[in-house]
């Protein structure tokens, strides 16, 4: 939609440079930006795109101003304006009350009359939809579910049973939540299944990235609290619970009963044993593994990073005659003696 | 549903201690068990919650039955005697006869009269839907698959062709088995595609978890033995073999070609190269890479869990340095003589 | 189909030892081939089951022949003459031209009348389907989106939105193309989404693996060139460029606005970090992170592979005792001064 730069000042706190009646219809990056595009600045390496940028207005910081060649908007955080305001400029498709022909909703169920329940969608007994919800085609809302007012869940998603998700929860296709976790009880005979008996508890505001997978709890809940951000393919296991704020990049795996706290940042590939408990405030870096409890907030990582095969091999062979360079090293004190 | 505690102790070989006029009709754990639940005691850990309990019966070894405030039920394996009461107590849900109308069904298909075939799902040419089967919400059995009697795909699930099933099979949501393996030869012009024209072939008593895919195999069959369990995301390569009984953690990757012994559990993020194979009772610790045979059982392992992140990279720089520590040590030795 | 072997020899250019009026209707190993089948042979381990085949023709090398007690058709690539062959003899299935009575075609969309819309499929607003183009069964093509000729999305794929995919495209069950990026910034109050506004722009001859994601590009488009391949379970994530003829194995992941270059192979699980270049013709070992620019071809790796736990603990005790080690060298070159 198009907006004045007078408004988008007003409304998002920032202070304008530049003619308050000028309209913008979409965003864009500062390379591609045209005559009627805002973009953000943010990032001192694109400082030579801001200076050739053609787009109507930049979010930027007061102290970059100068090197902006347009209307500016000022701002001391740019890139969370610019996210705001990119959401009201191209906001998520309407929602379109009703439910589709082809959509299959359990006598029992309850879809509130301005949600969105679209082609080929299931919703199963006892299930209830909120205000506004969409669920997109393909997916399943098995029984016993509850989605949150403004919720959307996007095609193929699968709530297999007793998922309940606040308000404002976006999952991505593909994803899977409350399928059973992985109990089983090794015997003489083989494994025996544990049955997982539990359900799912998502806060507010929680965005869960495509094909990712959150097991239903053993017994009681697995818990994701509010505001919590999952990136693609990330994998929680029964009766863990991730604290309010915490963002899971792609690929992470925690495993079961693992409590994570608030503000946590996992990186791509990080993952966690199970049973443990991580703090708030902490950050593992990419591919790290947790193995124990983790008390301080702080960074927190492991792993080497790729060189040339022939310079790794090299290096890895001194670190299997580790010992004998050690044996070496006392030998030689052993000597001065 | 509702048991007494005189026929659990009948049925699962357990020795009571309490009344076996009582019923439970739930199962929980120790700390949150209301006075008609049954718990279970087996790690050392809940020691206190075990004395608090409010459980009406908790099933644990002879040797811990004096730390038991209430009724109990004795067994050497109280973990596996409560994975089987649970299931009693809580069935799956049962499966009701017939194809829903809005399932799609070809007409060269075989569905048992006892199954059922959920909303919107989908069997194709000539596949064989056996006895007491549920193929859930948005599943897709492609053609020429067979599922054994009582086996569930549970919703969005997608059997791609050509993939037969033993009995028990519990497939869950958004798993894919008999997609291509990744076939492909490199030439002047690019990759050419190498015709995936195998099956799948698993056996009885199979569990594979939501969003884990198992590829056809390249000619012959790739093949999951009975009693395989699979947690989320794992993904098994063409013509790979996985012994009966092993276990799978999550996001574990089976390289084609593979061959995997019976009894074996790989850890999370564990993986292993291609054309290998490792023996029976072989457990990989997470995120372990199995680059050759490994022909004796035991644990293997290997990799670095997180520190702090100024620590660790102290410590990577040492290890870049290895080189210049053997030098000195070899000057060192050499000066000796 | 049936195919004889002078028509074989005359269509894949190789030279024909043996009776050209034979004819062979399948493809097999070695080891199971029957009197019909054609084989090939590229695998030196494989030469005993060359010797004892039973095919009624082999693909190998000229220098191989000698071995080889049947029919020959002599290749200098054999795996690539065969995969040609293999695709002639075992087609894919036919498309059958027209949609489905269970599918739902927004009236907005275009779809070629060549094309096949499978059961329960879902096509959205706008979209646009190319002659024979195949959509299989519970895929959903969000709006906006374009499939080329001769595309095959196979069952439950779904095209988020804005997902342009060239000619010959083959996308295996459960992927996601198009779903949001993870774009988010933080703010005291919590994460704030940034509106994902890109689209995915998919060149000719790519093939992607099952539950495989890749992400929409947050503004301009995510970029796959012709001739990819994608393993299954693989992440692209927002922004990324991956190029021609490059191959991703399974569990593979790119992070956000990393630059990928052509013919490039990486190994299964490894991965980059985001922002960064990596030049054409580069292979990254299994499991390698990339966490840096790379400017030079050839091949990377880092990682270490199990081995008995026990033994694998100890060279770990010894790697955190690497700074005494340096320090106890140290003091030796010191004394010996």
């Amino acid at each position: 939609m198009s907006i004045s730069l007078g408004e988008l000042a007003t409304r998002f706190d920032c202070e304008l440079d530049g003619d308050p009646e000028v309209t913008v219809d979409r965003v864009s990056t500062l390379g591609n930006a045209g005559p009627t595009a805002l973009s953000f600045f943010s990032n001192a390496r694109l400082k030579e795109q801001l200076s050739s940028t053609r787009a109507a207005v930049v979010v930027l910081r007061p102290g970059d101003a100068a090197d902006c060649p347009t209307a500016k908007l000022l701002h001391d955080d740019p890139y969370a304006a610019y996210a705001r305001i990119a959401a009201v400029i191209h906001p998520p498709p309407e929602v379109r009350a009703g439910i589709h022909a082809s959509a299959v909703v359990d006598a029992s169920a309850t879809v509130a009359a301005s949600a969105q329940i679209d082609a080929n969608a299931v919703i199963a007994e006892r299930s209830v939809i909120g205000e506004r919800v969409y669920v997109g085609p393909g997916s399943v809302v098995g029984p016993d579910c509850a989605i949150g007012d403004d919720g959307r869940l996007l095609a193929n998603v699968t709530l297999a049973r007793s998922v309940r998700i606040g308000q404002r929860g976006l999952i991505h296709p593909g994803v899977v939540i409350g399928s059973d976790g992985f109990g089983n009880a090794m015997t003489k005979d083989g494994w025996v299944k544990v049955p997982q008996l539990g359900g799912v508890t998502i806060g507010d505001d929680v965005e869960i990235g495509a094909n990712s997978t959150i097991d239903c709890g053993a017994l009681d809940d697995t818990v994701i609290e509010d505001g919590v951000r999952m990136d693609n393919q990330v994998m929680v296991a029964h009766n863990v619970r991730v604290g309010a704020h915490t963002a899971l990049a792609a690929m992470v795996g925690i495993a079961g009963s693992t409590v994570i706290g608030k503000r946590c940042m996992l990186a791509g590939k990080a993952g966690t044993v199970g049973h443990i408990t991580i703090c708030d405030d902490v950050t593992v870096l990419g591919r790290g593994t947790v193995s124990k409890d983790i008390t301080e907030p702080g960074v927190y990582g492991a792993g080497f990073t790729v060189e040339k095969a022939r310079d790794w091999n090299r290096q890895a062979a001194r670190f299997r005659r580790l010992g004998t360079l050690f044996d070496r090293v006392k030998r030689l004190e052993k000597d001065k003696q």
